[in-house]
């Protein structure tokens, strides 16, 4: 098989990370037989400063070109500090997400036995939780209008659904549900945002087509609640950009760590994988960052852009099989683990590799 | 101290436990020789089918010539599964809200010590969590425009803030954190949202009268993310309408249920205090709600509304003690608990009076 891959490396720990994913990418070709072409290209803080712009044209040609995009991080102290900076590293991937027509962000939270103990949550709550997020990417008060009146009194960003956005989505997240545990939990507010009710509406008509999953609707603030108290209740959760957010990122320390999830976002052509942490400024540059999220994006991105099914497994394999092994990044160690079993990005990254 | 008291029960289970908020505060007049003069009236669901209105115009007087107010809890499933509903119960909430000018929601959560064991979290991620949330309750998405086309292809909602909104809740909220530990996080969606943006600057520019204050400005993925990974780092966490509705159902099972929580809105005249739990008519009517964030609710009241710290304590005090002595409601009981120490709401708040 050939294909055409777009490595984005991003900012921060993006950079560190994502040479990781893509030396993965380069064993499994080389196992399986498979040729891979890889072509580089940059975007948010590291293309303002290259360019000015976050999402240089020359990568947004890259990016509609390629088969599969792996991405790093995106995001810089610098600009969130600064609240009135016109151009911003996250503007490049919300604008590479409607381009491309990514409207379904795919998070599966994929629990390794050896991580018990590095999640906040106890272990028995834990245990048996597998739960497939479907955030709608590129809608909602993500996109809407945005207004700021003149002397600074004022801002409003418009929260929005056009009903064939959910409907499409909603389609996706039902199909998977029934490759799973025929369970879907659609995550709104319908008590008191119209948006939602919408969503709502939507989503029960399309469950019409899936009789055989069975469908709850729950408010978020619910959801966000019951994802702490009970995860092992979740199948898959279908919800809006902004929802998905929030619950998505809350349900990392279900998988022990941010370190450890990988996304892909899919809709009308390439698809997009990347790790679901962020650019960690804090940290990078350092060798300290978990390289493992990257290297399962890369692992998605064989599933699900290219079907390579069994070379996706053998991935999934290698990082189960480094974790049962001992080793840990910082992220995920904890107390109890003796300091000889700590790695860097790049050991770790080298260890899943053997 | 005369106060008049105007106690809404609202719907569900809002009618179980707020007699016992009601008694303890009976209580707490006759043990203090306060005189607390009571009155009743309806809101939500029950004011639906009494009325066709959820806060009808007697209740509302009644509220706004009260000292403080008591409510329970508000919404129904009927409505829930009902999308294209135009009455519902919870306008009723959202509009007492607004007229009472409720900007600012505060939700402590306060952690029994005899509830570690309750909580999802482990016990040492949990032992000495102390955050006050401030939640602005007034404005935001809740209460922006709202539009639904025609033919039901779209459906919006307004977000916005103005200045004055973000600046005297941030004032509240730091007031509050001098208090205390003297750190606020205020948690926004700055690189994304125009109206984040808002906050973000306004927060700054009050952060200057407050150089004793050590101030954290977080996303709110990340903040969903943190609570649950290390809820011991907040102190004050001043947010918006929406996001504070996410977060603080989510910290609910920090304190082991929601069951616990109590919380006290206040702003520009009445205050209005009640449980964030919701109606729950799941087991309304079975004598199996916790009443306990109902009788917190009435300490916050005494202690917010009436400045009868002593009086608050008490009752705190109470709550503990009887937690304490092992008696507990199904929702905070956990496995070893001997059943014979499983109370329902009666006894449990009974077991508090004494
Ligand atoms: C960086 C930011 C714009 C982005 C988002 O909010 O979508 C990130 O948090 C994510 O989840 O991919
Ligand atoms: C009932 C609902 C409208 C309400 C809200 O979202 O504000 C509730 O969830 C709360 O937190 O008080």
């Amino acid at each position: 098989m050939k294909k055409n891959i777009l490595i984005i490396p991003g900012d921060g720990i993006g950079q560190e990370v994502t040479t990781w994913g893509k030396q993965v990418l380069e064993a499994v070709a080389q196992k399986y037989n498979h040729e891979f072409v890889f072509d580089e290209a940059i975007m948010g803080h590291t293309a303002i400063e290259a360019t000015g712009d976050p999402l240089p044209e020359e990568t947004l040609e890259k990016a509609k070109a390629s088969d599969a995009i792996l991405f790093g991080a995106i995001g810089h102290a610098k600009y969130d500090n600064d609240p009135s900076a016109k151009v911003r590293p996250e503007q490049g991937l919300l604008k590479i997400r409607k381009e491309l027509g990514l409207y379904a962000n795919l998070r599966p939270i994929l629990l390794f036995d050896e991580l018990l103990d590095a999640s906040s949550l106890k272990p028995e709550v834990l245990r048996g939780t597998d739960i497939l997020f479907f955030r709608e990417l590129t809608g909602d008060v993500y996109f809407g209008e945005k207004k700021r009146n003149e002397d600074n009194t004022f801002a409003s960003d418009l929260m929005n659904y056009h009903r064939y956005e959910v409907e499409r989505i909603a389609r996706k997240a039902y199909d998977a549900a029934r490759t799973r545990n025929r369970k879907l939990c659609s995550v709104d507010k319908a008590n008191v945002l119209e948006t939602s009710r919408l969503w709502r509406e939507v989503v029960q008509e399309i469950a019409q087509e899936y009789p055989d999953v069975e469908t709850e609707h729950m408010f978020i603030d619910n959801a966000a609640m019951q994802l702490v108290k009970n995860p092992k209740k979740f199948d898959v959760v279908l919800t809006a950009n902004l929802f998905g957010d929030i619950l998505t990122d809350e349900a990392s320390q279900i998988a022990g760590s941010m370190g450890m999830l990988a996304s892909a976002s899919i809709g009308d052509g390439t698809g997009f994988f990347e790790p679901i942490h962020g650019s960690a400024h804090d940290i990078a540059g350092q060798n300290k960052a978990n390289p493992l999220a990257s290297i399962l994006s890369a692992a998605l991105m064989l599933d699900i852009a290219f079907g390579l099914q069994e070379e996706a497994k053998l991935v999934t394999t290698a990082v189960a099989e480094t974790l049962k092994a001992g080793w840990r990044t910082g992220d995920i160690a904890n107390a109890e683990t003796a300091s000889d079993k700590m790695l860097g990005t790049n050991e770790m990254g080298a260890k899943v590799l053997e």
